[in-house]
């Protein structure tokens, strides 16, 4: 048994705020979701890094995936238990170079970590939402972070930039605000969730709800180490394995066991084991099980074709450049999908180019080959900027 | 809640006895295992097809694999809910000719139908093992194997052939009894496993002990649908998306719901979520948790050098005939695994072939591409026939 874990791993109002700051959205009027229902009084924690230009013409908008949160970039410090996901790629000198740009990541709709969610208060009695939180989608997602850009003044991104989950809220954002984007960078995505990528989130989603201490949602009175950190943390064991490749596991692990016995038993681990475990756990301390049920569930939802005529139609939205990127060892998010995107693009006249990262290490390329990744955003960032407004 | 099913799916002295027939071991002493402990009592439930020749030359032993059982061929019956699960390739003029060939297939040891098993009757107090079944290695399956060829007085069996977990007995039979066997068969398995296999069959036993319906194993006196049916369903359904291919979902299920909403829901399903839950749902009415824990624990255990010096010595040890098969698009068991093998085996002299089956269903093509399965093992099996014995 792991030691005691919170019930949650959300942020919660008195933790830390750490570099986040907040836009309130939804106040005078409900936020109408697109799967029906509303939501009142939103708030939306993002960070940002660097200075916006007087023109607001340097603002560069990062899309954070299912896991992920606004502290895209720094160190460990105070509200951010794990530096930032994408801290290689974004600083001064850096391929998305805060001395030239104007950077911000907002944790997504449905989130955990400062953004309304699952965790935080209901308007109506100050109760965690829990069971009664409705499902959100990446438009959903979208639209606040066009909120977001309203409140900051950012009338056009000069770039919207994302991998896996982020890569899909920056598709969707071509194809709702063809207008406020310069250029896109989906990377490790697909313009709508595959049968099997349904499948793999999907048994998460069940894994999660076999876990008694889920509760049905509604865990958040729960005392300490009683919340369904064991079911996050298995749901998180599975996708982990989906996000890593069968090579960098024999490389890493092979056979090798944790305790060596005389005999066998059952709980023994293999030290793959152990590295899984350690991601479920480390997860789920920080992490809260609704919103991983809710945001693999928008993954699920995904279709940039829903209610608009088709993917071709949707597509077609798309005007501004983009380059598309995939990690060729990626089981998760095969590059056929991305390859599609970039074929379906060019087809219809849009400028793109497709660029596919070399690893071994699959889906989570995106975040661990920063070096290839960082090269190919910094051009494309510096094409957009030199291009006419 | 899928509808009450019983405690377990495991066959019970008293149940149908269908074509099996049983073998009992350790009455007088204790079969000692490999893991350490012991068993005493055991009986291995066996079916057999065709006539063995007056030399007994013509018998053919087939293994089956995690979720097999001694049923390879026949239809649905007394004792057993579903068609043999090689049906295809076993009766007369079939690639695994009954007119020609003697066939033999066993439960493994540690199974659920038929074999002792963990829902098995302790000879010391009557009660189900449930916990206190030791776990068993793809060794001690062989050897209990080995013990129905004497009873049946199989000396040397003309070939050895299987598929997955039933491929690492077909290899560990070459390597055990190298004087026993004429020729060998394995299909989609690997001389190890892999840090990902173990990954995934490890993430599974995790899943099932998530229920608390498991109770630590000891479930078996638990009221009916009060067993942990819901964990093995959930470890099932990870499994069947390892056993199948992005391709074919994709074909077969592509986005569609089953029961389309004007809104979203979080447990609304996509039809491929329905095929996931038809497949858990289905294991868990016919077969063991516990089973399921112990088998997949035995297929992470294999390995074939395990003290024997390494993998390259016991591999010297096979000199039987061999035809290694694999499947281009299998995920779970890549063929570099059994290319490996085929290569191991040529470079030490023992006579070898490679067939690659062509086929879009991943893992699981090695039960559903009878015809491409069938042609290869049947030309191995008459070449062999023909053979100097």
């Amino acid at each position: 048994m792991p030691p005691a874990l919170p019930v949650t791993g959300a942020w919660r109002p008195g933790d830390p705020v750490g570099r986040r700051r907040f836009a309130r959205l939804a106040t005078d009027r409900p936020f109408v979701l697109e799967g029906g229902g509303a939501l009142t009084d939103v708030s939306i924690a993002y960070e940002t890094w660097g200075e916006l230009a007087p023109d607001a013409g340097n603002a560069v908008l990062v899309c954070h995936a299912l896991t992920g949160d606004a502290h895209a970039a720094g160190g460990v410090g105070a509200g951010h238990r794990s530096p930032g996901w994408w801290t290689q790629l974004i600083g001064p000198g850096r391929p998305i170079d805060t001395d030239r740009y104007f950077v911000v990541c907002a944790n997504v709709l449905g989130g955990c970590q400062g953004t309304t969610g699952p965790a935080s208060p209901h308007p109506e009695d100050g109760r965690p939402y829990g069971s009664r939180f409705p499902v959100v989608s990446v438009r959903d997602m979208v639209r606040t972070q066009a909120a977001v850009a309203d409140d900051l003044g950012v009338r056009r991104w000069l770039s919207v930039v994302g991998g896996s989950m982020g890569g899909m809220q920056v598709l969707e954002w071509g194809v709702m605000f063809p207008e406020r984007v310069r250029s896109l960078v989906p990377i490790s995505t697909a313009a709508a969730a595959s049968a099997q990528q349904i499948a793999w989130w999907s048994t998460g989603r069940r894994i999660i709800r076999l876990d008694p201490r889920w509760r049905g949602g509604d865990y958040y009175d729960a005392a300490p180490g009683d919340g369904p950190t064991q079911g996050l943390a298995a749901a998180r064991m599975v996708s982990q394995i989906t996000f890593r490749s069968d090579d960098v596991f024999t490389d890493r692990f092979g056979r090798e066991v944790v305790e060596p016995l005389d005999g066998f038993s059952l709980w023994q681990r293999f030290q793959v084991e152990r590295y899984l475990e350690y991601h479920g756990d480390k997860l789920a301390r920080r992490f809260d099980a609704n919103t991983y049920l809710l945001l693999t569930k928008a993954m699920d939802l995904h279709d940039l074709g829903r209610g608009r005529g088709g993917l071709d139609e949707a597509m077609a939205r798309i005007t501004a450049p983009t380059l598309v990127m995939g990690i060729d060892s990626d089981t998760l998010y095969p590059t056929y999908q991305q390859r599609h995107v970039h074929e379906a693009l060019l087809a219809q006249g849009t400028p793109s180019s497709y660029v596919e990262v070399t690893s071994p290490h699959g889906h989570d390329g995106f975040l661990i080959e920063a070096d290839q990744v960082g090269i190919a955003v910094a051009e494309l960032l510096a094409t957009t900027d030199k291009s006419e407004v």
